[in-house]
């Protein structure tokens, strides 16, 4: 199926992370992508060593990287701040490398969309992003009045968080940016 | 989610093709397989150039090999022979590089599931292999007095050739390995 003409968004805000010290990413104008990800970013490459987020591997063992790059939504981020009863959350504070805008549902595209950006670039989803602690922190030292809110974000957070991707296509990716997304063939598997 | 203990099934068959001027594969007891495929396997590589498969790409462009090898399932293959009204369809033509057996409705497994073998590899599942006439062409060779079997494969084999896959982890993959199937997270995406 090509490109579905009902899901057009933007790209609003692109951002790395070169530092190993901190996930929070800051913003560029624009970034370039190879297969290993986006240059420079601290995960990119092409494999990664298996953590937590995949139990059923050994800690450590190299599996592909197919979380290369964290994906955002406009419209989750403000229902997220707005259960947390605070005015914004960044992307930046999530560690996202790209908040995008009109994709409705962003978190809830299946594994193997894949999402077009005008400069050749091509991300193909691996899933959802499911929340952590981390970002709740760095929230929480944003607003040193409100209490709990590292772990309130993961409940808040809970399938708005947006999706992990790979690169499927190399190119540049810049703000501003429109946004075409492909969905896969549906498929209902039933357990046996 | 782990592996599911109800997707527990075995590798009849483990095939590869070395050769350029045939897509049909050879049986081995066993592959190794990297984060490139099956080593040296046609279809072996970081990377492939877009083809008839990939339309919303250029012809040509590299892209992320998602496709390194190729899943039929023992099941499925009798179900197509049947329709046909031949004995059999081998794996080998079809140019498969596993055959499956005990996961009911391999076809059908979704997107980024994950097949685990007993000696660390894992394949991640791309998706669907929609037939083409190529393979019809190779079992209407095997099969001279049966008429237009190459353009009535294409209809049998509809939802029934299987998978394509890339390696999530390196590892040896055998003949008569126990196989176990991990599904994704369920999701349900309705276009707004």
């Amino acid at each position: 199926m090509p490109p579905s003409p009902q899901l057009i968004g933007r790209a609003v805000r692109v951002l790395v992370c070169t530092e190993q010290k901190t996930f929070v990413t800051r913003e560029l104008e624009e970034v370039r992508v190879t297969f290993e990800g986006i240059d420079g970013d601290r995960h990119a490459g092409h494999t990664r060593p298996a953590d937590v987020r995949t139990p059923w591997y050994p800690k450590g063992t190299p599996i592909r990287n197919t979380r290369q790059l964290s994906l955002v939504s406009t419209e989750e981020l403000a229902v997220v701040a707005e259960t947390l009863g605070i005015p914004k959350v960044l992307a930046s504070w999530l560690g996202a490398n790209l908040e995008l805008v009109g994709i409705p549902r962003l978190t809830f595209l299946p594994p193997g969309s894949r999402i077009f950006f005008p400069e050749d670039a091509v991300l193909a989803v691996e899933g959802e992003n499911e929340p952590c602690i981390g970002p709740g922190k760095v929230i929480g030292e944003h607003h040193p009045d409100k209490e709990k809110l590292a772990s309130r974000f993961v409940k808040a957070a809970w399938e708005k968080r947006g999706l992990v991707a790979w690169v499927d296509r190399p190119g540049v990716i810049r703000a501003g940016d429109e946004v075409r997304v492909m969905l896969p063939k549906p498929v209902t598997y039933v357990l046996p």
